[in-house]
């Protein structure tokens, strides 16, 4: 007899549930241009939810600023400040509510996995207008490295008591699907965080949805029963 | 004997020459939410360098908002507004300045096209540091239509005294390359607006670099010789 297919679902939470990105972009942009380091905006935006350790790392090497320890607190810092500023004008992405109420009341397990700090992603989980003290959330405080690398969901999956193989991952960044990846996951992409389609197929996307309210449209194509 | 190949290109403004894509997708956003229109960022930004008329029937088909002429004049005064405020904030693109002084030196003859109005792309220009009297500028208060109608490029080549067939059209968005086409020129796209690859190859471009510095590097890959 085939064993039964009880999936869950880990979610990336900006540009994923939260229309967050963009802030998130231009935030880093004040961070960086205030330090007096120059970087294009769309390789900022590029690098939006991979770990922050790494994107230090990608920067020292582009533009030939030693990044240390203080350096790295200051932008952490900086970027902070200037996304709260932003934060009034942030909304849920269309769907997003909806499709995780749709997978509690089918008992479809779920879980939030964040390369951001709960400083900064709490306020935003809270635009959710879900009960937030009965979700499962992990943010990048409580793993060791945060994306490309598969800490965050494996976590996530542990908590929900669900092996990665059986977990899609729904993310919007090339990070979330190589993340998926390296974690035995399937990784689902959403153009919300303004990827384009092909940079998620041809990160190992096994589909590929507009929003939260497309992936709701299209679970079946999953082989999620809701 | 053949004819001498000398070919003109005819440049893309934001997200091309100058890093301000994200800047007016954001004040777009800006002046959608102060009228109540919610329409998620990347929508906006895949919208980014098309023509405002063409944008604002969109808006009224996706979000059933009805966009009369004086909204859309609402509309486009916010958006100036918001714009406006974050000017400061904004740089040239690596290397445009040198790409452009190149060009020049090596008598190729450019010109810069843009959807956006003088008002707006005046600034803009200025920030390149190169003498505004000199240039070739055609904006979107000179045409009947702005992109992806071809009339900002043809308007352009006409001025150059070349013939749109002899251009090479460089921009960041799908809009410039499907525009390039219907003006029989040949689209270049540039990821520094934020597009993916593949959407700027979909469209037909033919060939894609990261930015004004990689382009000007790679010119002897469309056989312009500088």
């Amino acid at each position: 007899m085939p064993t039964p297919d009880h999936p869950a679902i880990l979610f990336d939470l900006d540009g994923t549930l939260v229309d967050s990105v963009y802030h998130h972009v231009l935030a880093w942009s004040d961070a960086l241009a205030a330090v007096g380091i120059e970087m294009s905006i769309w390789r900022i935006h590029r690098r939006i939810g991979m770990s922050g350790g790494l994107f230090a790392q990608a920067l020292a090497r582009e533009t030939d600023v030693p990044v240390d320890d203080s350096l790295r607190q200051e932008l952490r810092d900086r970027h902070a400040a200037s996304f709260k500023e932003r934060l009034g004008s942030i909304s849920p992405l269309p769907g997003a509510r909806e499709l995780l109420e749709g997978l509690t009341e089918s008992g479809v397990p779920w879980a939030i996995a964040t390369s951001g700090r709960m400083l900064t992603a709490g306020p935003l989980i809270e635009k959710l207008g879900l009960p937030v003290g009965d979700m499962t959330i992990v943010t990048r405080d409580q793993v060791a490295y945060a994306k490309p690398n598969p800490d965050l969901f494996e976590e996530a999956a542990r908590r929900l008591d669900v092996p990665t193989t059986r977990c899609f991952v729904v993310g919007d960044s090339v990070w979330d699907i190589l993340a998926a990846r390296r974690a035995g996951a399937l990784g689902v992409g959403l153009l919300s965080g303004g990827y384009g389609d092909r940079e998620l197929v041809d990160a190992g996307a096994f589909r590929v949805f507009d929003d939260p309210a497309a992936l709701k449209r299209g679970l079946f194509e999953l082989g999620v029963r809701v």
